[in-house]
């Protein structure tokens, strides 16, 4: 942390800044410009100390100079992470594909959904049984008896299931089905449920939120790693700008910095990176070319009818075009590709 | 809510939009113009029905035309909501001013903070015992013993206390003590939480999110007033924006909008919003000369030894001078303002 | 600046650092932390060093700790600056109110809305012969012609005029018949009219660009400073955010900061700032009680009718209210107000 | 158009809205909901009727069904625009790879990076003489003496110019060497360099503006092709948002927007996109996968002593590994690639 001094500070004012940093048990180190005094903080410094100093006399600027998360930085640990999940390695060279209903409606839905993209290719099923709605009034999913129908689907697929738990209260019941535990961007802060879900062991995926930076995103996910829960997945779905097109704006600069400054493993989700069906494709392409791990992607039998996120999914017909598109394209980066399933998708309607 | 068709759409691509609608009760009306066919859709409508339709063939767009917002509307309730809470009148033309420490953090600091407020006119008293912060590292309240030491003080100066609550766990335990529950800018879409709050039936406290439009505010204050709870009040405490100098750009706007499309009242969080002292009271006066309901700011006996948020936290005499400066203004927009205790603040460090 | 060095970085990389800064004729003074080392750079540096010393191998960061602006800034002169212009003070005391409709239309509507004003109070007319406009179909101006209308408004009313240009090309024009040259926020960088419109030696406003941080507006303040002209304004007009209920956010704590760190007057223009009448009045009332210097609002006789930004623009009975606001307000804000003439405005339409 | 009227609305207020329609000769048509009556406005409607409408008493709301930008759409022009420069097809399939130094400093340096660039397969040469720069005390550039250093490397490799102009007052010098001219961000919205640029016939790239939305770029691209001038190319390089780890948010959704919505051919600018050269590879590919008609990339034989931008610049190693990516990806986008010189590029210094 460095300290600088106004051009119009006392030496009284730099004392007692001085003062300040020695009774915590730091130590000042004194640099004179022409113009102004600055002063470096030697020791184990903690986020607070910035507001403190900022208030003394003469103080003009205190500047961090570390990244105040640690156990999520790739200083910490060079390695990159591999999160293993029932025989799928997240981070670890293949391609994640994690395909899925945004939320679950029907067995039948989500039995053919969980089919068609396992023949595609998606090596996860995703799925949501409790769903966060902007409105009141809107559908909030089927809850445990989803969890159910997603675990039915897991078991004649052998797809292991991520899904999104919203709140505290249902976290046990939300662990006892998945493989992976969903945050999602509006809860990305909501720091007493990161530390809830990172107890339970299990693999977790962080999505970013609309209006976080890269560093409290790495911050959330310091409340994870505290826990002493490891399987830590990042998932870039999208920052809330001005523009107006998109419901969000895909950062797909965030992917190439989470793997410089980070040794966690980054999932894309163009699916709400944009909300609009459309540019799903393109936007996982262009994750994939960035050097995204994987990307999470929703499928539906029929989007024009779904409960929820329609205009964002794809059809089985899409999803498979897409699926094409990664297998030409992963082996330049370096990617393989799970294997397809040998029968191809059951008819449905086209698009 | 309004379907603009493609120029390009077919005869049976229109039909079809027409048979969607009429298959969900209610009916199309058509509108030919010379570039292309707009469908008007009458009845209630649901914010699903937006998705669904903008995925059928030769649609274009898919606009709606009523606020998703109800309860929380003028339209619903002309007249403006009066917040009623131990003795004070929130959005009934006394000016309400929230005051104390960001956290709480020692019974001496709460007490003489609580005096100082209530002898410079403050009506109710403020202070966390639950802190949300960004790294797992920080500061996090001390828990039910910080509520036990706000009691204390509203015993002592018969002030009322507002205070946050963060998780569903816990919504019990400070509803207990507190007069208000306060929902953070982190949590305001916390959807669970936000019911759990209401069902208390005590009067809430809802800030705005770091990235939310006033549309989204609105519906969530929406969950609240669903649950039977009308004792809602709104906080504007800042938006994020592209500007640094400032923690967040404090959105003054949003005082006047509220009151024009909402009938509940609306307070200005300038601390929060500037994460600057010397910002506050400038931004605390803006706030009352557009319209505010009232203020909430922090106090602090000694802001430069705060364990969290002294940089934007007031010395008990600059709160003194807001104090001064508001009553000055108040007559001007039609307030009064809160009786100022007859013995003035003890002596205090300047600053 | 500060050159935050890698934990990993080597002797020779550190080496390499210090000869860059010495090879340009400044020195670097080192600070061994802990965990890393810092190196202090002293001497005059320039923008440019911060990207050619963080390209050198070893450096994590480089952070400068001077502001980049010096003519602005009130460390390099702390009186605040009163530009004069033609016997009205701007920055001296007394509130600013300049007025007048959004682009000129006709001799009848500027005349009739430069009565109305100054009747109201207003000191200074606005008026637009030269408009920006997002699309190639819209109304663009009356050019020379409008410049005229307005001169001979100035004439009858004795109110100086501001007005805008636009363009090098017309900077000699417009100088012929303006008092204060406007230059607008998309024009906030445009470097070379910045210079241009410096060097008629004319008082200048220049607007905050809608994506311009407080410091670029600075900076791009510095480019007509730098010819000499000292005769400088600044104008907040909202900046671009994701909220879409206005047409821009307000930034209202661009006041108070300008005020702390520059000594130029500051001028809001709520018009602009929000796009909406109705937020006009409740918007320059909290300007004011946020420390501006003054206000620059649109009136038209008829904004239903008018050619511009109608949506915006106040009737006269609006604009006299408010100003019937300002003058009970302004005492406490330590401003007079400029006198009312004797008579008051004709009749006009109610809105 | 579509004017919503309000709940309260009354008969007479309905009458007025109709009146104003057919006054300005369009006509309105009615649609009773069950709360609330909404006016289509049938046939030409410009952009300020809206403003007009949305201040009649009685009206809630005025929403545009059509996009107001004409020649840049595709349903104005459904086959792509191919624009062609000194034997290169901008849009016609192959990629086309513009780069060179952000500014012209010497001969030396430009006409090593000409030969460097053509030999790794670039066919345009990019280069500045005329910089816009944020402050007044950086380098601005050589001017004229800059635009005969980029003819001399054009003569040298036949690689056709792309080079800034800044101000009408250069138009006809820029255009004189420049075989494309090049708007920058700042001046996307300098609506009269728009104009004279169009006029000079020759083609045209358009950057967008930090801040422009989609819809406000394509306006802007109107303002050229109003002139006549259809030989126009975009160019995404990034907007302004709150995260502050990269200069600006490279928005990739962009690229299959505008394909979308327009038949411009549309590049992208990973450098400025992000400001820092280890993530201009990584953008790069990812416009590519999302579809991009190319890349412009800034290259430079020494980034580390560059006197502009050298944070952001590829060294010739850097550049000719993106190069081999691109060459690898291409094929599976349906591009061809520019044929690489027979010989390799020379020793130069590693990065």
């Amino acid at each position: 942390m460095i300290v600088v001094m106004k051009k119009s500070a006392t030496q009284a004012q730099l004392d007692e800044v001085l003062r300040r940093i020695t009774d915590i048990g730091l130590s000042g180190h004194l640099s004179q410009g022409i113009e102004r005094t600055v002063v470096g903080v030697v020791g184990q410094t903690h986020p607070e100390l910035k507001d403190m100093l900022e208030m003394l006399a003469g103080v003009e600027d205190v500047i961090p100079i570390s990244r105040p998360y640690k156990l999520s930085s790739r200083e910490f640990q060079p390695e990159s992470t591999v999160v293993q999940v029932g025989g799928v390695s997240v981070g670890g060279g293949e391609l994640t594909v994690m395909a899925g209903p945004c939320a679950v409606e029907t067995e039948e839905q989500v039995l053919s959904t969980a089919r068609a993209v396992k023949a595609a290719g998606a090596n996860i099923l995703r799925g949501g049984a409790f769903k966060p709605s902007t409105s009141p009034y809107s559908f909030r999913g089927l809850g445990e008896e989803g969890l159910k129908i997603l675990a039915t689907a897991r078991k004649e697929t052998g797809l292991p299931l991520i899904t999104e738990v919203l709140t505290v209260r249902d976290v046990e019941l939300v662990a006892r089905y998945a493989d992976i535990l969903q945050l999602g961007a509006r809860n990305m802060q909501n720091f007493i449920l990161l530390e809830e879900v990172g107890k339970t062991g299990k693999p977790v995926m962080l999505k970013r939120g609309l209006s976080s930076t890269i560093q409290e995103w790495l911050l959330a996910s310091e409340y994870i790693l505290a826990t002493g829960n490891r399987q830590v997945i990042l998932c870039e779905r999208g920052i809330r700008t001005f523009e107006t097109y998109t419901r969000n704006t895909f950062d797909v600069s965030a992917i190439p910095i989470i793997h410089k400054v980070s040794h966690l493993p980054i999932i894309a989700d163009p699916s709400h990176g944009s909300g609009k069906w459309y540019l799903v494709t393109p936007l996982a392409l262009a994750a994939v070319a960035a050097g995204a791990d994987g990307i999470m992607v929703e499928v539906h039998p029929n989007p024009d009818v779904a409960l929820k996120d329609g205009a964002q999914s794809l059809t089985f017909e899409n999803f498979e075009q897409l699926m094409a598109r990664l297998a030409e394209m992963a082996p330049i980066f370096g990617h393989s590709l799970p294997a397809r399933a040998p029968a191809g998708a059951s008819p449905q309607p086209h698009r």
